[in-house]
């Protein structure tokens, strides 16, 4: 398989209009507000989702135009395999974010902790569930020594030059 | 955005022959052995990922056919929107696991836990953070009654037809 195409279901709308300064995780940006239009065609998918208290975001980085094997994370100073990393510059450009579902009308889903800039092409959709998705006791590696920054480490552009 | 392009980074080698069967759920397939063939051009990325217990898998479901936008998940025998399953057939077939690495050597990751089907292109490795990824008291919509039969239910094929 060569290629795999994939179609936006919708867009994310969010205070962020550029990546700069963007928190660099959802878990660092408690309370920031955002939206999600979903397209019609698509809407018939939300059923029974609102019973649900955080959702997956599956997205498309398209702001990013970096794309190196070795990066710089945010919380770091030293290189490391991008695929040891979350940074956005990677080989495809696909980004992850567990968000707070707030409400859901016509379409349009409120959400809370957003790190996704505004127009972010949304591909996926899935429910978050602790019991699919978190694991106890998982070793970090580099980020062991380097996530107490996380809270007031920001997003600097730096993969979109 | 009309199209967004991926191109596979490598492929995933599992028990697995075809979707009929599979765990439906990485949690519940512990200690299934796999491995994950990185392609060449893509094994520098992968520096520094010895060092993390868990990673998320993100990849295309290349066998599934069916994606309608009402499905009758594995779980259940009711109809619910797609976004709010975990189904594979959904608009875009991008699946989602974490997975237990056990070693790396000449760009082949062993791992353990896995529910995917072997032959599975491979679109992105993210390391697995708790301080990223985990949510504490998430309410699980309709999933709440019925996630008791996670170990038990298994891929029946049903969206590969």
């Amino acid at each position: 398989m060569k290629e795999i195409i994939y179609k936006p279901i919708g867009v994310v709308h969010s205070p962020f209009k550029e990546p700069k300064n963007v928190p660099i995780q959802a878990a660092a940006s408690k309370g920031t507000y955002g939206t999600i239009e979903i397209y019609p065609e698509y809407v018939e998918g939300l059923k029974d989702l609102e019973g649900f208290s955080h959702i997956i975001l599956l997205y498309h980085l398209h702001l990013i135009k970096d794309c190196s094997l070795m990066v710089k994370p945010f919380l770091d100073d030293k290189l490391h395999g991008v695929f040891a990393t979350r940074s956005p510059g990677r080989p495809n450009k696909l980004g992850i974010s567990i968000v707070r579902l707030t409400g859901i009308e016509n379409g349009i889903l409120n959400i809370q902790d957003i790190d996704i800039v505004d127009g972010t092409p949304l591909l996926d959709i899935k429910p978050y569930v602790p019991k699919f998705d978190y694991r106890r006791n998982a070793k970090i590696g580099w980020f062991k020594d380097k996530i107490n920054k996380l809270d007031s480490a920001k997003d600097d552009g730096r993969f979109c030059k």
